[in-house]
């Protein structure tokens, strides 16, 4: 009963009047992206998103996988069928070097067809996104040979990918894994061990699932500095190209979860599979990182996506939906009640997500044009900068982005009162759906941690430095811009808090390390309100720039943009307060009091 | 493979050291309240938690309830065997009039039974929680002819009881309900009609099932004021007691919902039933109320008792996985890792659960004394002074507790990682049925709006005058007390933000109401944190004067309470900040751009 349209007009607003990805045409793959071409692309994202993969999210919800007793999984039905189709429209290869067959397009335009698709069936959208940071893994650490036999079948779509980190034991403490591997004469491994969580780890879409492997080879150093990266094939794959036998890989189990049920969560067994190495022995942990950022970018854009589609479908019900009067006096006098979006609490709710997803879009498709700057850009210094962009930005993206798109999915379904809590009506899949997201791929937690034992420290602060001052550029820039006081004073605020926030730390980490540990979640989403307002600062920019065509569209976005700032960015103030109280009272209980 | 264990030290921590319970004993039934007893009781109580309704909750998740053609619903297996020892212990009848069969005991008592129960398996604790209410509703609206006829059976847990609101096109506005009541010669009437989302509304767990039916009483006027109450009885009733014949009500469908799966969410069919008419014709919202007004504290309990329940197995859990080291050094050095307890972040949402069931149920527990003094207080102005602070109260507890109960269900399910949202692990159970209570019984916007539109003004503001006054005198009481400086200060600090926010609302709800209704969502929390810096306050006090008897328990309260005012109060500025901005930006946008 839910539905879905992907917001083209507002993808096309950050694409080509926030970020100007016209102006990027030096990048390979950019020129391609013309206004035309890119209008032409999210058209055709949207009409699979809307006709082909929403259809099939609430019945896949209902069905889920099934695992049969040779160890097979079937997916829900419609899926093979969706999956052919994603396939047949290339959308696998959008971005990737064509080299192996993709279309080289820029990573920004990939990353809006990622939404539509997490967006219409976040379940399904896993299968082609794991292969792809599979694919993604292969590119950057395989060797030619590896690049050759696996690539262009992944980018095809034929073949699909998975990571295996989890165990049972050890989940973020990888240091702890058991998985063997043995070497062999031909140079390929044995793989024994038992892998958990493994999302798509067996399904029925894809001809191969080339998995890669966390495994500890015999005799390698303890801990994360002893850990490899292996591709484990389901089939082997012949000389010329064909498949051949099955490799010791099989699906044990697949779990019962809260959500996501279209996917396949499985327990793996690897017993005595044969395995490839991947990048270097004992630096298996550095490779997988590259997966694990890609998967934790895609992550966050579920968290988004979430909030869009249950945003959507709450609004839709609160305009049909009649019930009481508005407080002003009666809005529709000729009806029984008014829809329900005349009171204004039933706002707060659609508002509070408009002006999150609005920004976090604006956001995240910055990101992923430092992605594309990092990746191709012929400048050093562009390329470093970007690198240090997206290494600051991944985990406050993919923490504070999946803890809203759950907080906002929730809100959704509120405004459909008891009808939100009632599965037919599809608003509580949402939030079964976007709950996962705050856990995988490196807990919330485990962001935060990143954020401040890491990311800030890194390279003496300068990834946090130089945005900084790209903010201080962007207000002193744009004064005299009357109109755009409020948000460039927003901005201001918050990275002053920001500020005060990284000197805090800086002052008190150092004699008590739990004061950061203590203050990392608070200082997430202090640095997320603050790049919010920043993207909304952009966003206002450009939209008082395209006000005079007269288009109510660029007013509603000014209106949501003040909305931000009135309403969402004052949090910035409760989590410096909250930072500054330190570790004290948090840590001073003995474990035994809990 | 979850556990619940009544934290009865706790309990009897607010019933005896910061209630005083004792110091009542000119309340009926409050005499019988000794210490001893108190502890009796909450033992009892909490071995039936524990051993008996907690061991069928997640079994009774999965399996549900079940629907047969004759329109039968059997609960799930367990369950009748469970509500039998709950009938045999006596529970249903813990603070009823023992005219009635009842033992009279005080309120607060059985509400303390009841946040076990709610904790222990929240979709079984329904059953009789709604038949409790509509004996109230019977008892203050009755007849002695319908009191004597329904109230020993349903006292005795023989008989349950339901309420009948909601129909498909109208929930929150009841103004516009369709079920007809036709008058009937003998002064019964026929009741005609569909009700939706019935809890509890057809079950196999009790003889009887007296539902209270909101219907129209044909030529009565039109809206909420030509709206009448009604007894239906599923089975009549013979003149010697026994029961006769089914009446005409039968359940049409159950709901197939997001939690709460043991409970029987029912439509429920009206076809001609025979219904006797519950206090005056045209009255019956004013009589519903009395039911919704204590269901609406029983919803809030549950936010309250599950945050409990889904803390005790996000500690237990955090105690035992080993994952990572200490950022200050290993602190289990012979073991592959520190269990995860260790982490700060960890740390921080079990403590943001403590610091806040703590407080909750101190503020719980002091509006159930309330209810205490309103129905049994001699004197008039100590019954007035109680039915205000219980009015304003009950839609702060109920929005309040239950947005709060969800999002620390949602914190303890972190803490377990990937575990947390697998179904066998129990606590993301925890969190979908934690869902409901933020809808039902008046979604929370409702509560919120009740707060803003109608008890704010209520008496010309006298209730919350009084409290404020209360509050002044308890920090003027206690200046010079060193040790609860930082108590008193922050309790001080919270009531002079919710005062600047009572009169914004004064001064700019009246030229136009949506600044009212735009604010009312935050106010309520405003207004929430305040009343926990008061209960955080009273029981500081109560352990200050405690601590000296070297038990650790309460050092580790002061603690806890030390947590609240740094990390869970700062949030009273940034509500105080949002309400300030208004109603503009909030109902600027035109309903299609939506």
């Amino acid at each position: 009963m839910t539905t879905y349209e992907a917001p083209i007009k507002d993808m096309q607003f950050v694409l080509n009047d926030v970020l100007q990805v016209s102006k990027y045409s030096n990048l390979s793959g950019f020129a391609d992206a013309s206004e035309d071409m890119i209008a032409a692309i999210l058209e055709e994202g949207g009409k699979l998103a809307s006709n082909v993969l929403h259809p099939i999210n609430q019945s896949g919800d209902s069905e889920g996988c099934v695992r049969h007793e040779d160890g097979s999984v079937t997916t829900p039905k419609g899926f093979k069928e969706a999956y052919n189709l994603y396939k047949e429209g290339g959308w696998q290869g959008l971005s990737f070097d064509p080299e192996y067959g993709g279309q080289g397009l820029p990573y920004v335009l990939a990353v809006s067809i990622s939404e539509m698709a997490s967006a219409a069936n976040m379940a399904f959208a896993m299968y082609p996104g794991l292969a792809r940071g599979a694919a993604d893994t292969i590119y950057a650490h395989g060797t030619d040979e590896q690049k050759q036999t696996y690539l262009p079948s992944m980018i095809a779509g034929d073949w699909s990918g998975t990571m295996n980190l989890t165990e049972p034991h050890c989940g973020t403490d990888l240091g702890l894994l058991r998985t063997k591997a043995t070497p062999q004469d031909d140079g390929s491994y044995k793989i024994s061990g038992t892998k958990i969580f493994i999302s798509a780890g067996e399904h029925d879409l894809a001809d191969n699932i080339i998995h890669l492997v966390l495994a500890r080879i015999e005799g390698a150093p303890e801990g994360v500095k002893g850990i490899s990266l292996f591709i484990v094939p389901k089939f082997f794959i012949n000389e010329d190209g064909s498949l051949g036998d099955r490799n010791g890989v099989s699906c044990g189990s697949i779990e019962e979860k809260m959500g996501i049920h279209a996917n396949s969560t499985c327990v793996m067994n690897y017993d005595e599979a044969t395995g490839y190495l991947l990048g270097e022995e004992n630096k298996g942990l550095r490779a997988m990182f590259t997966m694990m950022n890609e998967a934790r970018l895609g992550v966050a854009m579920q968290g988004m996506a979430i909030s869009e589609v249950s945003y959507q479908n709450g609004a839709a019900y609160a305009k049909d939906r009649l019930q009481g009067r508005a407080l002003t006096g009666p809005a529709e006098p000729d009806k029984p009640a008014d829809p329900i979006i005349v009171h204004p609490d039933v706002r707060r709710m659609l508002m509070d997500q408009r002006a999150f997803t609005e920004g976090a879009r604006a956001w995240m498709y910055w990101s992923a044009l430092h992605a594309d700057l990092h990746n191709k850009s012929e400048d050093e210094a562009t390329r470093e900068r970007a690198d240090d962009y997206l290494g600051l930005m991944t985990p406050i993206l993919k923490a504070y982005l999946t803890d809203k798109g759950y907080a906002h999915a929730t809100n959704a379904q509120q405004v459909l009162g008891g009808h939100g809590y009632i599965h037919e009506w599809g608003m509580e899949q949402f939030v079964r759906d976007a709950r996962i997201a705050m856990i995988y791929e490196g807990a919330n937690g485990i962001q935060a941690l990143d954020l401040v034992g890491r990311k800030l420290m890194k390279d003496g602060g300068r990834a946090w430095q130089t945005y900084f001052k790209e903010i201080d550029e962007f207000i002193s820039d744009n004064q005299g811009n009357e109109d755009l006081k409020p948000f460039l004073e927003g901005l201001a605020d918050a990275k002053k808090d920001t500020e005060e926030a990284t000197q805090w730390l800086a002052a008190n980490a150092m004699n008590n390390f739990n004061n950061a540990g203590a203050g990392s979640m608070d200082y997430l989403h202090l640095f997320a309100l603050l790049s919010l307002a920043h993207a909304w600062a952009q966003m206002a920019k450009a939209a008082l720039e395209k006000q005079g065509d007269g288009d109510a569209f660029y007013a509603n976005k000014l209106t949501t943009g003040k909305y931000f700032l009135e309403r969402m960015l004052p949090d910035a103030k409760s989590h410096l307060a909250k930072l500054k109280s330190g570790a004290d009272a948090m840590m001073a209980l003995p474990a035994e009091a809990f």
